[in-house]
């Protein structure tokens, strides 16, 4: 279990808080997440990973010379938003360009995409390496859709030695993905592990059991298997792990036993013993083999084997120095003082408030009045999402992660606040929705996070600030709102997502506007159809969109994204209406 | 849960083994432990840590420049023997004399005390630093009787350093010393650890609770409350260490929040955020703290808080660079090349296995026959220790480690290879029975494997090898038996230990043998005093001995020492009694 918190929501910023307060000479907390606290002297590549928390030392630990330049800090197992990526990159950028680097996970794909796009459009030279090394996670025809798990630390540090010793963007990125193209990954879960302030573990595995290939927040892995001996253990992982070795592997091999969490360094070097001998009767060279906690999944039990088949190139970067406060390397005393470091180029960096600080355009009178309406349904659907936070958590529990509840209300407190804001500041009505929906991508995280929060803008942009919207107008809005997501999450229909209460919401609204409906009755129409669509996603066998078929047990339960729509929606139709009628 | 082994019984051994074979550029296996895998050129102090294993980075992954020379690495949670502490110091001496430093328990005082008389009547010069950090174990008047818990890694760091830099024997062992008394440590468990191969662990703590004060093997501490915020436990432990500030204690302190083994660096920051506050709004400045893992309790969620008080030696000393397999600071590339490292020394280690090896004196034919009943003694010793191995456990478990059983089956089965060892090669009774003795003591470890192991030596000593001995010859066995575990544990009667059982055993013999009972008699009636005394330590509330008392619950069981013993002399007597009638 997780003990040590005082708030749990802000449990994630406080451990950064703390993690930066301890190496004031290494890191600087920027908004985000941290970066180097002495910027290069000269222009390089900046190497940034990120993800959720919980992985210490994933990911800030790996701050430092040698390694990253900076690391994006989302909340517990949730990806940061496209917002910290932005803002950690602004802060980390030297002149040579970003790396982002992360592993497959939907939510971080998104976020770190968006914030590609904006950093981009800014005249960044941006590129992302994902990280897709557990081969547990789906089969070998389909490695884009595998999850990143230990294998990040090799793919990073690889990276992290390539642009330290001054290579090339384009160099850096053919370095991360080769790393990535050459390494597996298998793991194995003894027991869960327990959100802070949560009662239960996010999931179990039977006392005496052991879940095969299970990842690192829980997600399904391959079968559930009798707790085997550590010889037996070491057999398995490695074979495994050996059975997919690349057509272009050589001999020499750069290999990690990770350990998740409350799995401990004694039974890690029990099991080494067995897996360094296999390895080695295979005609393998262990090249610097690391053997301890690198990327943990909180206080999990379980571990995972890393293997990566080094060429020279990639050999030389792994045995390259790196100091930073989890991880040192061989000694980085010649680098650094032959590359220099500038205290007065931190210092510079560019404020991340102020970056995303925009004046507030002009909006008619009519518009402010409307927003005063819009505020009122934001305001229902965060009471919603208030009351139904346990409850989401729970049925996302079964399939996901347990986040969803607190993901939302993250999201809603968030767009709540900046709705009254900008408001205050003289809003219209679309830009007030906008800054709402970045607020709620920003601060919630994770795939909800950024699917709200974009459908939002989307829906303010096409509200505009100029005049209240007619009833078509407000259809218009809905299906920006549906676009927007649909683009940026690529789920379809029976994927199991929000996406399949939203298409029916959006389709029925459109269908009983056309014929003829009042908007009063369309809409109710519409969220009544979005509630019993959530509710048949209970039926669903997912088809696609994920990296394997859910958990079995998972099959006969509502996906808690498509409930959270359908509730909101319902919520706020009521409210909407009901205020929309008195005022007309 | 401790979830990774093979034979539970060699899991420190085989740990050990894996942890070697990861790092063979920085360490060495010998018998009894680890050593740095160069010895240094110049004579130096060698600085030896050591303890029962479970506790990693302590103590073998602390081997390396300015840190630790060698390890001594018992099984888990229990002492080495004295041969292992011997053996790894000789591995290590480099002509500077051996300290040899370790936290406050009964049965590493034992043990690391033998090998210190064994090696100072060698010539080698040798001392003792004993670490008594852990302020909840005993009052502030009672400093000796404290434990030592993660204020090892200050105070062997201290040495270490000091070592390295050079001091003499006497600097350093007056630096260790120092250390320790300017060293406070308050530490809390929110869960017990558990044993590989283990259904249950070790102790536990209530859900919800957290147990103030709790030793690393889970020992009794100060009381139990409910687990407070991050920002309360803070409180709690900075303010109880900071009561207890040494009057001689400035305002620069090196602090450690160390985690236990399922707390994670996550939640260690969230804690270091309040504690570091804290600390600096009480006027400190803080050296170089660590946070993370540093003295560990297998897989015990728990953390503690150490504090040293530095003065300018000390600082510099806790400053200075160190590089060992799980713990660098600094750099050490000027020191190495300096002092220069020289493998050929190393190679030349003694062999430990011809260190040990002693020619079999000569035998008289009685005393070998003899030695066949005694051989039958140990076996039925072995079979019914094997057979009480887990009540045993379960008794020990109540007050203590729960270890006793497993200690006591390593021992018998130890000894009685040894002894049949013995045998084989002309050994009398008396060579055979000190023989068997010293292979209890090596491969039980623990106190009551020094104990047994000497009693049996004396044992064989007082018998001889000439004759069989006569019936005034065999008490006078038990009676040398008796006096070298009196010595060697400095308990009394009353102290609920194997010493209430023994003494109305030999009492009991003596004063039958003097009333003119038959020596069989008077053997038998001594085997139920010992077996009534064992169960009446059920009813004994122990007076000293012990840091502070038992936990209440212990108190309605007897102690498993004085019931093994009890076991034991009444089947060795019954087997006794009857081949010997038999034979005479």
């Amino acid at each position: 279990m997780t003990r040590i918190f005082n708030d749990p929501a802000v449990f994630a910023e406080e451990a950064l808080q703390g993690f930066c307060e301890l190496h004031p000479n290494q890191v600087r907390q920027v908004d985000g997440g941290a970066v180097r606290r002495h910027r290069p002297a000269q222009p390089k590549v900046a190497v940034i990973p990120g993800g959720g928390s919980g992985h210490y030392p994933a990911f800030a630990g790996l701050i430092g010379p040698g390694f990253a330049d900076g690391a994006v800090v989302g909340n517990i197992f949730t990806s940061p938003s496209a917002q910290q990526a932005y803002s950690v990159a602004r802060a980390a950028e030297s002149g040579g360009g970003v790396v982002f680097t992360y592993g497959n996970y939907a939510g971080d794909v998104m976020n770190f995409g968006l914030a590609t796009e904006r950093l981009a459009a800014e005249g960044i030279r941006v590129e992302n390496v994902i990280v897709t090394d557990d081969i547990a996670s789906a089969a070998a025809g389909e490695v884009d859709k595998r999850r990143g798990i230990a294998g990040d630390f090799t793919v990073f540090k690889v990276m992290g030695a390539a642009a330290e010793a001054g290579a090339g963007f384009d160099d850096v990125v053919r370095l991360g993905r080769k790393a990535n193209s050459l390494t597996r990954t298998m793991g194995a879960a003894f027991a869960g592990c327990t959100f802070p302030g949560a009662d239960t573990p996010l999931f179990t595995v039977a006392d005496g059991q052991m879940g095969l290939g299970l990842g690192i927040h829980g997600e399904p892995g391959l079968h559930d298997t009798e707790l085997p001996s550590a010889a037996e253990l070491a057999r398995e992982l490695v074979g495994r792990v050996l059975a997919e070795a690349p057509v272009e592997g050589g001999s020499r091999l750069a290999v990690i036993l990770n350990g998740l969490g409350s799995t401990k360094h004694e039974e890690l070097f029990v099991l080494w013993r067995t897996v360094s001998a296999l390895l080695r009767e295979a005609g393998h060279t262990l090249v610097l083999p690391e053997v301890g906690e690198l990327v943990t999944s909180l206080d999990m039990a379980g571990v995972s084997l890393t293997v990566t088949w080094l060429d020279d190139e990639l050999e030389q970067l792994w045995a390259a120095p790196a100091e930073t406060p989890a991880f040192r390397r061989g000694s980085l005393a010649g680098a650094a003082a032959a590359g220099g470091e500038s205290t007065d180029a931190a210092e510079a960096a560019p404020d991340e408030a102020q970056a995303s600080a925009a004046p507030v355009p002009a909006s008619s009178e009519e518009s402010r009045r409307f927003a005063q309406h819009c505020m009122s349904a934001l305001e229902t659907a965060r009471l919603t999402l208030h009351e139904a936070e346990s409850r989401l958590g729970d049925m996302d529990a079964i399939a996901g992660d347990g986040d969803h509840g607190r993901g939302m209300v993250r999201g809603i407190d968030a767009a709540f606040d900046a709705a009254v804001l900008a408001l205050d500041n003289g809003a219209g009505a679309g830009t007030m929705l906008a800054t709402a929906g970045d607020a709620w991508a920003a601060k919630a995280g994770g795939t909800s996070g950024v699917l709200w929060g974009g459908g939002l803008r989307a829906a303010g942009e096409s509200l505009g600030d100029e005049a209240a919207p007619s009833p078509a107008g407000l259809v218009a809005a809905a299906q920006a709102f549906t676009n927007r997501i649909l683009t940026l999450g690529k789920a379809e229909a029976g994927d199991k997502t929000l996406v399949d209460a939203l298409l029916p919401l959006v389709r029925t609204l459109v269908d009983a506007t056309g014929n003829g409906a009042a908007p009063q009755a369309a809409w109710h129409e519409a969220a009544r159809a979005a509630a019993s669509a959530a509710e048949a996603t209970a039926a669903f066998i997912p088809k696609k969109g994920r990296a394997r078929p859910l958990a079995e047990k998972s099959i006969g339960t509502p996906d808690p994204g498509a409930t959270s729509l359908a509730m909101v929606a319902a919520a706020v139709v009521d409210r909407f209406t009901t205020t929309n009628a008195q005022t007309k």
